[in-house]
């Protein structure tokens, strides 16, 4: 058989044509008003995704360097913060915090267990003094969202900041930052904003803004001034991710066009159908507060994990995620994220019944293809 | 819902990405080395395709094109020949040799009903002055593959040659040329050979060629003496389709690689996934001698056809073909062949399914799709 190559993971995420094609053109040069303008699309486009009036800061990094100028603009030695850990990304923000000398004081959670904003508000109490919040609205490692904006609503009373990795999440699942009250919002291109890896963004609210002024952590290359200084000028500091702005702006055309909440029905969509799929061969759910950006499912008994994934990503070229950290070998994550559409949810999930029936998992063959297509059927419009 | 366009029409075909992207490198010109090099690896690489010692001539056209370069090459006005149509593309044949006043006896079959050697043994006695037999091997518009080896079997015992259109069949199914005796083959670039359209192959065997001496039939741009003379000088004689070319050489890299054995098994096996699937939901192919590159399935009692595929198409994204001619809106297609695998079957299988839910017709939803992944667990090794 030729073996073609699928990819269903949270992020990367397929990539519209339109936006692919764009990184074959001849390169342009940065410090031009071509690229200028191209950029400032870019960089005004991406407040209709974060929902915001304020800045966002474009910066050629990982997700996890927008984390990390977040800590290194915001906070000073010692600093008390809060972090929220219900995942492998959750976990992230207290390695963070902890590298940078600050005082972290880390709610961890079991992987999936909801997480309130009055829980939120509680833990505040106990730890007056925090000066930020640190939180992911989308855990692809357990496959939930968390409700940002009761969190929101708790930082809210207190002089605490907001700070939210929204970086699987911003595009596929509401998360407007001025709405509800987010005080910086981490955002990375290989999401929901369907490019490839390279770009980070970032933006601050007033609140945000001014922690910047008494931060004393050192920065460079993160440090936002530097960022709001050159955007003024319609350009970067330091030498942008030329291709993949050219990219962003491609893909944002086909944001705005979609609309957000288009997009977030339709990820709504292709996750109900990946939940009903799975649920229909018998299989569960990690997650009590599940996603629509990634479903991370149990491996059922007398299943070798890491067998399956191999054996789907392998052997039929399905690119789904398995378990990470503690849950390696006991999960697999089908995601439904970026520029997929309703077959390659039909293509993970036969692909998943094909390894089950390789490994002697009792199950009615085609049950969880026909479950989600009965989803497409009622809620395809 | 974001929709994503899904192509498995019988031509074009997916296009494997390695040869996508060539089309997008700057451009080279065709009087050089390098070029050279490109070409005669195409021209020498085709023979294995063609299963042939022959010159394998590459023409700047559709695969029609190198159909009318047999016709026009090899006969004179008034010759008799002899042409087979039982599709679409059968009648072609007959239509190009009346346009070029040849006097043509026509074998009109009903669609998707067999013909043998034994049968044209008959035709062969009751026109002995037949100087060519045209054939098809793959008729897409049926969803057949005729029996061509038998075909030769038929014409070697007598002077007429067998012209064998191989344009969508060849790569995807057994012909080959020089074992089974066929006098002419052509093929075309945007079927098995996994390219765009543009690029048609065309080789003859020695007693293909002795006509050609004999023809008076006038010819410029089609004329195969001018091809075998720029052969030697490893090009072509008019400008050649350079990305094509290149484009092409990848591809046949990849087939190579892969080999043929197994590309007809991987087509056969497809084809099986899809009978299977298409059966288990009470649908009937229009074939007798289904062949492995498109199934042709007949449009159940009670659904309108057109609108079927329309909804498969326009909805759902998913690019299969409807019937032509006076099968139009009673038949849909279903391709296997060129760069696809088996989640493209479900794909179109599953967009099937829910565009007949849409319209009544009563079946168990995922029976066929469970039918094709009972093929690929069985077969794919």
């Amino acid at each position: 058989m030729i073996k073609k190559t699928y990819l269903v993971s949270p992020g990367p995420v397929p990539i519209p044509e339109d936006a692919l094609v764009e990184a074959a053109r001849p390169i342009i040069h940065h410090r031009t008003d071509i690229f200028s303008g191209i950029f400032m699309e870019v960089a005004e486009g991406m407040k209709y995704v974060f929902g915001t009036k304020r800045d966002v800061f474009i910066l050629a990094s990982s997700g996890t360097g927008a984390m990390e100028a977040a800590v290194a603009n915001l906070l000073s030695p010692g600093d008390e913060v809060i972090t929220i850990n219900g995942g492998k990304f959750g976990e992230r923000w207290g390695e963070i915090a902890r590298a940078w000398g600050l005082n972290v004081h880390e709610i961890v959670l079991e992987w999936g267990q909801p997480f309130t904003g009055e829980q939120l508000a509680e833990e505040l109490k106990k730890y007056p003094k925090a000066k930020a919040v640190f939180a992911t609205l989308s855990e692809t490692s357990s496959g939930s969202v968390y409700d940002i904006k009761s969190f929101a609503q708790a930082t809210a009373k207190t002089d605490a900041v907001l700070v939210v990795d929204a970086i699987s999440g911003l595009g596929a699942t509401p998360c407007p930052m001025d709405e509800w009250g987010v005080d910086v919002l981490v955002a990375g291109s290989q999401k929901a904003l369907m490019i490839p890896p390279g770009l980070a963004y970032i933006a601050l609210s007033e609140k945000a803004w001014k922690l910047t002024e008494t931060s004393t952590l050192p920065k460079y290359y993160f440090d936002l001034k530097a960022y709001k200084k050159s955007l003024g000028k319609k350009t970067t500091p330091y030498t942008p991710a030329i291709t993949l702005i050219i990219q962003q702006k491609k893909t944002l055309e086909f944001i705005k066009k979609i609309g957000l909440e288009t997009l977030f029905e339709h990820h709504r969509i292709l996750a109900d159908a990946t939940r009903s799929g799975v649920k229909a061969i018998g299989l569960e759910l990690l997650s009590k507060i599940p996603g629509n950006i990634a479903t991370a499912v149990k491996v059922p008994e007398g299943v070798d994990g890491a067998a399956l994934v191999k054996t789907v990503q392998k052997k039929y070229g399905v690119y789904i995620a398995g378990g990470q950290s503690h849950y390696k070998g006991k999960l697999f994550r089908i995601a439904h994220l970026g520029y997929m559409g309703a077959f390659d949810i039909i293509t993970a999930l036969s692909a998943v019944e094909m390894a089950l029936d390789e490994q002697g998992y009792k199950f009615e063959m085609g049950a969880s293809v026909k479950a989600a297509m009965e989803v497409f059927r009622r809620e395809w419009k």
